[in-house]
């Protein structure tokens, strides 16, 4: 790691090494902290997991179990913390669904927000290349995944930066926020109330302005016993989006299963290998 | 489960059912708090699972990975608080390595603690008949691990209780109680000054006094980065009592792995499988 990448831990962890870290960003002007599983054998291949509202780089990190199969196939872990952190900005830590915790993995262009809270830029711009670099990772070789905020991260970061990541999977995604009341709310003081600038942060209204951008397929894996399904999540949307746009979606609804880690750490390795067959050569 | 059991979460896990369950425990006096995960097909064969220091029934169940195992294998995973909690005793939350968090899977004999911290006689005489009842399993197929704190007290309850458990093993084992600071303290504290009581309560001083108790072996896993290995852990004690014993111990030692979970779900599936070959049939 360049001198510029604090390590804050390590911990050897299925013949890798799980370290935490912390960044002075420039895109975001201040530090930003994030978790790196590096594998015994790192194929150069990674996966960004963009985790979900009131998360840090420690949740999907801790409560996954991802490493297991993440050494298996040589993939190393990129996860970034959720939100700008100790910004100064009044009452950013007030809310669980906004501001610290609920960055929305877009750039703020709303004061006061709009100074620190550009994750976005943070992300695609600044972290991973510098990850890359430091890692020895193939640039052309990178993923994107994410669960519930996460999730819809990982969509519309996939969709606004094509040739970026080679495949995205969600789980849970938040796959319309422009029509739920999570993104009314993140929306509407991250970007402003000009509604027609939502639709450029909305997985499916973002997926209805293209065709087929991923030909390899989408995975979305979804519990049906998840509390935020019908009034926040809405995948059905994004699976009529992706049907208009001639894009391949494995949607898979599981019986059952809430919007936790339970579920997540259940299907994991489903993500992970499919990640890895697109990733392959 | 009985009315006397109250469910207080429950969430579908890899086919199977993680819930968080409370009691009201007379051989504490209050109520006390532990999690279940019930495989998709129950064997009737179940792991008791002890955590350490400062872990709830929460720790193992979320950090550790189990859940993937047991469910292949039908093995039930019983996991306790690590003490009793809110007794009103005065300093009962004060010291991280004494009190609430650090029940040490004994009865306290000693005043204030000997009216509520009686860990042993809940575990053993009270919570596992209780589940065996009520979740049907086979009381001919229990086996017990646990970490540090846990990994102490799951080889005392199973050298204290001949026949209780059919399989033993443990991480990163309080080995040698009696010769470390947090024994010292704990059992200064549980069980008095009068130190020929303390043996009854020490993995190493206990195997000195059997021959050969687990025929099939007993499993424990030890990094060689434990930050606690020399001053509090001391796995040569009980390597040491093994051999005398004649006890088939597999002591392994892993260069590079430190006392936390990371560890711990890096080995855990050797642990099941482990118990589940020994509990077949």
């Amino acid at each position: 790691m360049p001198a510029t990448i604090e390590t804050l831990s390590e911990h050897a962890c299925f013949g890798g090494m799980q370290r935490f870290h912390r960044h002075a960003s420039q895109a975001i002007g201040l530090p930003m902290r994030f978790a790196v599983y590096e594998p015994p054998s790192p194929s150069g291949a990674a996966l960004v997991f963009l985790a979900g509202l009131t998360c840090t780089e420690e949740t999907f990190t801790i409560k996954a179990g991802a490493q297991r199969v993440a050494a298996e196939l040589g993939l190393t872990l990129l996860v970034p913390d959720t939100s700008p952190r100790a910004t100064g900005i009044a009452g950013e830590d007030a809310e669980w669904d906004f501001g610290s915790g609920a960055g929305f993995y877009l750039d703020a262009t709303q004061a006061p927000w709009s100074r620190h809270f550009r994750m976005e830029s943070w992300i695609v711009g600044e972290w991973l290349p510098v990850l890359v670099t430091a890692l020895g990772l193939d640039a052309a070789r990178l993923a994107i995944a994410g669960h519930s905020m996460g999730g819809h991260g990982a969509l519309t970061l996939a969709l606004r930066h094509p040739g970026r990541f080679r495949s995205v999977s969600a789980f849970a995604p938040i796959a319309a926020p422009r029509l739920v009341p999570w993104g009314h709310k993140a929306f509407g003081r991250y970007l402003g109330d000009d509604r027609a600038t939502w639709e450029a942060h909305d997985a499916s209204a973002l997926m209805a302005t293209r065709r087929c951008p991923y030909p390899d397929g989408i995975l979305v894996d979804q519990g049906l016993a998840d509390q935020f399904l019908a009034t926040q999540l809405m995948p059905g949307q994004f699976e009529q989006a992706c049907a208009a746009a001639g894009q391949p979606l494995t949607l898979r609804r599981h019986a059952g299963y809430d919007h936790g880690y339970w579920f997540i750490q259940s299907f994991v390795e489903d993500h992970l290998r499919w990640h890895a067959e697109r990733l392959a050569g």
